[in-house]
């Protein structure tokens, strides 16, 4: 249920700074891959050891370092050396069960994010962690995700804003890709919503109050990823620090908007979600209502009447009734009133 | 449901600034209708082209340029471009679920606000956005909408405050036509109530738990588009900006408190509905209780008592009772006794 | 049920500053009484016209014009007119859906507040409007409240503190007789609730459960009432407005804590009530469960003795117990057993 | 109920500074015990007249008096006037049904707490005033209350700290001893909590229910009686009053966290409470379930083989299987396998 | 249930200062344990009486003075007077009941914070204080916990970073230490949850109710015990006191980062509990309708049919029908048709 509490143990007690893997393994290995470029040019290749990048951290233009995977704890550590990373920040890249958060250290910013995915319904938790310097950004990410593709291809085919700008715009580019993202997770939930909604007008079953307990969790750990992200890129756009250029700030501005726009959904999701809930109750008392209605009425009616014929079914020698020839038609003409007067009293009640 | 988050999906992964219409069609051309007034004259036209404004963003009058539609991408693409209007402005003004907003520029306020309209017991929210210029004020609205009709008519007949003063009053003006709107909405949904609330006095039922969950829908959207105009109105009064006259500031005043006063009622509108839920249940809990004490009534009067003359309808060769001559009248005694008995009883638990 | 949202709307789309009464009629014609004094003088008189009270605005003497009944809009067009006021705020007194606030003008301070008066177990709200001059204070009532009547009793009688103090002081000593007022309508509420915990712990029927419902619509709208002063008195403590004298500050901060204590009561009341219905609940599901239990016994002890004696009562021709000398004994044993097993049974479960 | 409602409105409408008592008559007539002390000395004696007391104002010694039962208004006014106090202090101090608050005038502070007792299960909440002056302290009590006897026992024995520092820690150390008592109180509420979650295991009644809604209220009760003392606290030491010495503060901050303390344990008995309540319901429900399946299964069960034997019981004339030599015990053998068949359904649905 | 109330009134009315142990008794004996070391040597010693850990007070090696238990106060009480301890904080060590706190004095800083242990599934608080002198830092433990075992391992084994640093990082890595700790807890609950979850899924039962209800009861006292460190440490951190040094900043920092976390984690922990309970209730809710069902089908088909049978079951000589050649056959047409209606019935209401 709570996998970042779960794998969060497996650390505790290690001394700060041990540089271990704290997740589930998700790619065969780690994959470095450099996007390097400037206006009018763009070079791409998968390094194949981290000291290779070095040359990068310097270079004139903007390089982008992707890192994909992170068990291969070396590759990590020797980036970090090559760039240097505090160890404490290379210990919560590896350590994936972060709450969102800025660090801002000398040289670099330090940002964790998370990124949503939706798998079989299930809406599962990535973190993907930037460091930011005045010439790159090195991104970490658990697995492959396709949020930071499109990006990647507006690097290759167009030489617009993004080619001109330097590396915190970049920055700037992947965070609306993964906010963008929550928006399109967002919409699915919500069409589980409709539907649910739909399934309770006609026919709530057992199923349906499972999966709206299943959606309750799911917008509960969308929250939880999503939340702190908002203090963080209020933190940024507030402390005006000089890795952010002022020419991106109406930019991360935007990211904000959606940002709160996001959370704002989330809650509101979160309180369509407790109405349904309300109304669940309400149509499954009004069902037991109903049941109980029918039964009451069936029994009300023919108890009192079995109860009629179960006396004159009894083999007394002595029954007077029984000698009499109208009797059996006198026994159905109480049978009938009785009926009757029951009838006419459940009308009043308003249950027929 | 959440109509917004929806369409919002349409626009993940596009490069930022890049001009698309994000919402439903609702005008079948896209109208651009120029008002430019000062005191004593007034001019009315309907532009082809955007650029044929260009030459009302410097003039000496009020300015008044009200964009109908969205659609034409273009003509909102050439009016931004004519009164220097930065492209993330242009970004928000046609994707239409922003959250009410106020963005302070170099020469221009730009504000988003939503307005309200009740189409068949439905609350339809529609976007508009201000661009706030010196002596300009371009409005967006996504169809055509009646609430700026009555300002519109003032001008015209009116040769009062609104002809007398600046741009930032005629905006004010507007905004205030747009929260009155809102009380008209929440007068309805004040009704939609009043109505449940004697419904469930008299005979609740599945269908009014159903237009009270369509209520708190309603409540929770309508929440949604009102909430952050208050921090916007806020904004606006506490820093005092250039483009607004020291004159208007008391009715911008006016306007927030309004607002504020719109606020509350719906969170007021909101408790009362939640206090109908609770006496909903209240009610269906009573009447399931009142239709178990007649089945119990019924029940443990007459099942024992069938009980009883089934005995005598027993087929044994040997039973003495049925021989006797008082059997049967004391079977009937037996009946009666144990009826009493069972009055008394349910009497005392003051069930009859 | 919301009367301030139903008569808003009435005005929506005038122009601001139009002046039209918002309200329900309450006073056959608008009266204007003047009460003049200093500490040894005082004088009364009822003004046939508005413009007669100019010469009250500059005298040395405190002046207070009390005008009950607003429906006369050219009385209070024509008193604002001698005294200098705002169309805006005469506007807001005429207008009578305020909510409680403070406004800071030039040369008078705007004041609206609630008065609550309870008619028939409902709460009447009304709004009372003050213009607190320096030499001078109006008040705007909607109707005759006998709220202000003690407090002109004390400047007849008594040549006191109220005598030798300023206007402020009179401005307060209303106040206090108002938020008083609060206290005496907490009282009643309080008195119903300590009626309806009785009635919970007798007999709760389904007029219990509407007569909570009913409180709580009470204290929502009275918490709506009285809220928004605590800021109104908190922000005339702080801003030590020059036509507030210091000697009247502790006895304005008499007033503050008053109000405190009224919204923190209003508050517990609420929480009193929220407890009352969660007993409310408990009450009628203990109740239901023990009808069923009472249901339950009866059924579960005769219907399988019923099948018992149905099984003697057929008549097959050859069923050889019937024949038995003691077979009706063995049926009296069998279902003396039976029935035994059942007590046993069901007071080991507790249930007798 | 709220008792401070009820007789906060005896004094509505009378003048702001008119002494009357508003409360219960605690005691039998006022006593004044002065208490003065320094480091070597120590003088007790029950004052005749207020106005005796006025001597021990400028003293150089601590004087400690208490005046206990506040019935007699002529007592508390000499003494204020002997001391110099305001009169809207004096007000408050009669008027028992303040919410705790601090005071800062010119010569002294005026503080306004809360004593908790204990009576037959009932939270009984009291007022006690300090007046602190440089070498005095003025303690006000609605009646004999034991909370005061340890500290005074404390001044009579101990020449340690509490006879060798001024007023201020005198005034600390009654404060203190009204905070221990809270806790003292808080332990019979959680006393009673913990008894009530014994009783809901084993079996819970309407008795129970009845109880946790008595608890309920005394929380609310009690959190309303601490709650502002939090305030007083934090206020007295945020300000660092000339009137407190340094060496006071330490102790000032430790009674501050014993608050604070207080406070968040009666937030947890609450949350603990709507936890019990929560628990209840399940409780409840539980049980109707358990009944239901009870009836369910035997009406289920025996109702259509009394239907059956039903059948057989029938006087036609024209009966064949009545002929029948094995009828009878066909007919076993079809109820036989009814019954069985229904227990193998119920065994399915893990009803048995 | 609440330990900490029971014990906290012991204590009360004493004269504060007075040292008194106020918890259980864990230990056998008060161990002192002696860790002195720098960056080359390391000496441990049990010391026999506290007078003998004096002279580490001011040696130039980092010195840890480990108290385990604290029945002895002669012991806390000599170790305080040798270190130079406010009495105030002496007594709050041996009072283990504090909340979480920071107080900063002269010449060292007083923390108090909470270690969880998990015994049979309940949560265990214990309270452990620091003192952090410039070169010591002593150790309050109620009994022996393990939690600071990995700590002195390190120190024994490792001759890195914190043999290096002084002993504000000894601090933090005990700190650091019992926040991992607190995952650890977390987990353990987390896992609680998720069998609960699974065990609603499958058939609850009055059990899982009972562990739901335990589950709550422990997340109230581990918040409580969490919550107010995240304060604590954010303290320590803003105020960058001199006895906290620059480097070990960035670790206080990380340990912020996860008591952020935890108490995000117990939230949300809350909030899926609150989910759970909600389909706790809707599960008990349809069960209670799926069993209402089967009686009310079963009641409703067999009923009327029993009735039936009753009626051919009476012995009055005059009832034309018995004599009928097909009268029994056409009673079962009756019975049938009377079914089959009834299925039909059932069926359009799909409750078949």
């Amino acid at each position: 249920m709570l996998k970042d509490v779960k794998k969060a143990t497996e650390k505790a007690g290690l001394s700060p700074g041990s540089l271990v893997f704290v997740g589930e393994r998700k790619t065969e290995r780690t994959r470095l891959r450099v996007i390097d470029y400037n206006e009018r040019e763009l070079w791409e290749e998968e390094a194949k050891r981290p000291e290779d990048c070095a040359r990068f951290k310097d270079s004139a233009t903007v390089s982008w370092i992707d890192v994909e995977g992170l068990e291969d704890i070396a590759v990590v550590e020797a980036l970090g050396g090559a760039f240097g990373i505090h160890p404490l920040v290379l210990e919560d890249i590896l350590h994936v069960h972060q709450r969102p958060k800025l660090e801002i250290h000398d040289n670099y910013l330090f940002l964790v994010i998370k990124v949503l995915e939706l798998e079989d319904h299930a809406v599962i938790v990535e973190q993907v962690s930037f460091v930011l310097g005045e010439r790159f950004l090195l991104t970490f990410q658990e697995g492959p995700t396709p949020v930071f593709d499109a990006v990647l291809a507006r690097i290759r085919t167009d030489r617009g804003r993004i080619r001109r700008m330097r590396a915190d715009y970049l920055a700037y580019a992947l965070m609306d890709a993964v906010v963008d993202r929550y928006l399109v997770v967002l919409e699915r939930l919500s069409d589980v919503m409709e539907h649910l909604e739909d399934e309770l007008l006609e026919r709530p079953t057992q199923a349906t109050a499972e999966r709206l307990h299943e959606l309750t969790k799911q917008l509960i750990f969308m929250r939880r990823a999503i939340w702190p992200l908002r203090d963080v890129l209020n933190a940024l756009l507030r402390d005006e620090h000089p890795l952010i250029e002022k020419s991106t700030l109406p930019f991360l501005r935007d990211v904000y908007d959606h940002t709160i726009r996001v959370v704002e959904t989330v809650d509101t999701l979160r309180e369509l979600l407790s109405g349904l809930f309300n109304h669940y109750h309400s149509t499954i008392s009004n069902r037991l209502n109903e049941t109980m209605k029918v039964l009451t009425l069936i029994a009300t009616i023919f108890i009192p009447l079995t109860f009629i014929v179960g006396i004159y079914g009894m083999n007394f020698k002595h029954m007077p009734e029984l000698e009499w020839h109208w009797g059996y038609y006198g026994v159905w003409a109480v049978i009938l009133a009785v009926a009757g007067v029951m009838v006419v009293y459940f009308r009043r009640r308003q249950w027929l």
